[in-house]
C-alpha cells in the first residue's frame, strides 16, 4: 500500500428516489442496501485494502457529516470535507484532489462513489492496481465495468485503441462518453461489444488532474486552488465560504472527462451496480424473477411473483400482485409497481407540495 | 314498540377474510365498518328503534362476549348468550328464539345478524314493521333486499305469488332459495327481475319457527326445549353443557326455510350489504371506481385507480398500482389484488402452517 496513494468519496444524493427508506437526511449511502451494513461504510472497508484509512477524503454536505462520522467509528476516520452548498462532482471531487495536491505533489488518487456495490472486492482491487499502473503513465483512466445487460439507467463508455507498453495490463484509449441510452441502442451497445458501463470510479495523478482541470476549467480550477492552500490554515473556514458559493456546478464527466485526450479505461468485471431505484434494487437481490424475495422481516407471497419486499419487522402479505415493490417503514409505506419504480420523486414532490416536510 | 317484539342477534365468524383487520379474536362485528361505530354497535342502535333493549339476545362464542359487552356498554346491555362452541345459525338463533318462547309464548321474534350494513335505517324500520305484520298471519318471514347488481356473493330468493289480505304491507311467498350463484346466473336473476339477495333477517312468532322446527329437525327441537325449560333456572350452565356439543350443525335456511310452506318475503330496498372480502368492502365505500379511496390515514395515490387504502396512521403512498386492498395494521400489512380478495383465508391458512398464531 503505498503511503502516496489516496481516495476521494465523494458522498451526494437527494434521496427521492429510493423513498421511503431513503430521506433526504438519509440519502443512499447512509442505507443498509443491501444490507447488514451501509454502502458508505461498505466503501470504506473495500477501499481500506487499498488505500490508508487517513489517506481517504469524504466530500459530502455538512448535514451528513455527523452521522458519517457516526457511521464510520468503527474504524480509523477518514477526513471529511463538507460542502457548504452541493456544486456537483467536478468541484467535489476537485476539491478533494486540489488539497491532497498541495499536501503531496506525488500524490495518485482514486475517487469512488460512497454508494455503488461491488460483488467481487477481489477484482475490484485488481482493477483498481491495473488503473493506479495506467496512471503512472499520466492518463486520465477510468475504471469499465463490462455490461451484463442493456441497462438503460447507466452511461456507457466507447473502447478505442488499446494502450501500448503496459505488462500484465489491459487499459484502453477512450473513443467517447455515451449518456444514459434508450433500449435500443443500449442493447446495440451490447452487440456492438465495444462498449463498457462508466462507473464514474477515476484513478489519476493529482498533478495530471489538475493540469487539464487548469486548461478545460480554469475559473474552477483556480478557485479549488485558493481553497486549497488555505485549507490546513486557520482560514480554512473564510476562504471556503467566500469561494464556494461562486464555483460552477459541473460533473467531472462534462467538465474535464469528454474534452480530454489524456483519458484511459481499465475494463473489469468485479459485479458493479449503482441502485438508481427500486426496480434496480430488485434485480440487485433477486435469485430469480419467478420468486418474491424478502429483504428483511416476515412474509407471505401468494401469487405474487417478481415482487420486493424490504420490511420493516412487521408481518408483510402479498395475494395476487406481481412486480410490485413494498416498502415499509415505520412512518410510511410505499407500494409501487416496478415499471413506476423511477416516478418515485413524483411520492416526494407531492409531499412537498402538501407540506409533509417530516417524510421527506 | 310492542313488549312482545324481541331480536335475536346472531353475532359469529371466523375472522379470516377482512384479514389482517379481522383476526380470530376480533371478527367483522366487532370492527368499525365502515366506522366509527363497530358493526354490532351499529346493529343494536338500528335495532333499538324497533325493540326494547331488554327484548334483545345476542348470540355468540364465549371468548367473544366480554368485548362485545364493552362494546355495547354505553347503552342498556342486551342479554348475551354464550355457545360454548359454534355449531351454526340454526342452533344459534333457534336457543335465542327457544327461550324467548318459554318467557313469553306470544313472542314475536326477529333475527337480524351483528354485521350487515343498513345504509337506510328509516326504510329498514318500514320493513321490519312490514314483517311483523306479515309475521303474526303465521308465515316465517324473510326480508328480501332489492338486488342492485349480480353480486355472486350473496344468495338469492326467487319470489313467488303474493300474499292477499295486507293493508299496505308487500308480501310474497318464496318460490325458492338460490344459493350463491355465478356471474351468468347472478345477471340472469337481475334480468328477470323476480329475485331478491337472501338478508338472512327473519320476522317470525317463536311458536311458528318452534312447530316447523319440531316437524323439520325433530332433535335439534328436543335439544333446544330442554335447554330452554333450565336456562333461567340454575341448571342453565349444565344442562347447556351437557347437550349443546351434540346439536347438529345445521343453517336456518338449509334446516328450515328451504323446506318449509310457511315462508314469506317482504321486498325491501334499504341499502343492504353484508360485507364479504375486502373488494366488497371497496365497494361498499367508493364513490366512484376511477378513484383511489382512502379509508383512513394520510394517502398519496399517483396512478393507482380503483385501490383501496385502511390506514393506521402511516403515510401510505401508491405508484402505478390497480385495483389493489392495502390494509395497514400495527402488526401486519396486507397487500391484495382485488379480483384475488376471496384468497386472503389462504393467508391466514399459512399464518395457521408457519405457527404464527399470535396474527391469526
Amino acid at each position: 500500500m503505498s503511503e502516496h496513494f489516496y481516495m476521494v468519496i465523494p458522498a451526494g444524493g437527494s434521496g427521492t428516489r429510493l423513498w421511503p427508506l431513503s430521506r433526504a437526511a438519509r440519502p443512499k449511502f447512509l442505507l443498509p442496501i443491501p444490507g447488514p451494513r451501509t454502502m458508505i461504510q461498505e466503501t470504506v472497508d473495500r477501499l481500506s485494502a487499498l488505500c490508508f484509512t487517513r489517506n481517504m477524503i469524504v466530500v459530502t454536505g455538512a448535514h451528513h457529516a455527523p452521522i458519517i462520522a457516526e457511521q464510520l467509528c468503527d474504524a480509523i476516520l477518514p477526513e471529511i470535507l463538507t460542502e457548504p452548498m452541493p456544486r456537483g462532482s467536478g468541484p467535489a471531487i476537485g476539491l478533494g484532489v486540489a488539497i491532497v495536491a498541495h499536501r503531496d505533489p506525488e500524490a495518485i488518487i482514486g475517487s469512488f462513489a460512497a454508494d455503488h456495490i461491488v460483488h467481487l472486492p477481489d477484482r475490484f482491487q485488481k482493477a483498481v492496481h491495473d488503473a493506479i499502473s495506467v496512471a503512472r503513465l499520466g492518463y486520465l483512466v477510468t475504471i469499465g465495468a463490462q455490461p451484463s445487460y442493456p441497462e438503460t439507467g447507466y452511461g456507457y463508455i466507447r473502447v478505442g485503441n488499446q494502450i501500448d507498453g503496459l505488462e500484465n495490463v489491459s487499459a484502453f484509449h477512450v473513443e467517447q462518453f455515451k449518456e444514459k441510452p434508450d433500449l435500443t441502442t443500449a442493447t446495440r451497445y451490447i452487440a456492438e461489444a465495444n462498449y463498457l458501463w462508466n462507473t464514474s470510479m477515476f484513478v489519476w495523478k493529482a498533478s495530471v488532474l489538475l493540469d487539464e482541470m487548469r486548461r478545460l476549467l480554469p475559473d474552477l480550477a483556480g478557485a479549488l486552488d485558493q481553497i486549497a492552500k488555505d485549507w490546513d490554515t486557520p482560514h480554512r473556514q473564510t476562504t471556503m465560504e467566500a469561494i464556494w458559493p461562486s464555483v460552477s456546478d459541473v460533473t467531472i464527466d462534462h467538465g474535464i472527462l469528454e474534452h480530454s485526450n489524456r483519458v484511459a479505461v481499465v475494463p473489469a468485471d468485479f459485479g458493479w451496480a449503482d441502485i438508481g431505484d427500486w426496480h434496480g434494487f430488485g434485480s440487485l437481490i433477486e435469485t430469480t424473477s419467478s420468486e418474491t424475495t424478502r429483504v428483511s422481516g416476515e412474509v407471505i407471497a401468494d401469487d405474487a411473483e417478481g415482487s420486493i419486499v424490504f420490511g420493516n419487522g412487521r408481518l408483510v402479505a402479498l395475494l395476487g400482485v406481481q412486480n410490485v415493490v413494498i416498502v415499509d417503514t415505520h412512518d410510511a409505506l410505499l407500494v409501487c409497481d416496478r415499471s413506476h419504480a423511477q416516478d418515485v420523486r413524483r411520492i416526494v414532490n407531492e409531499l412537498h407540495r402538501r407540506g409533509v416536510t417530516e417524510l421527506i
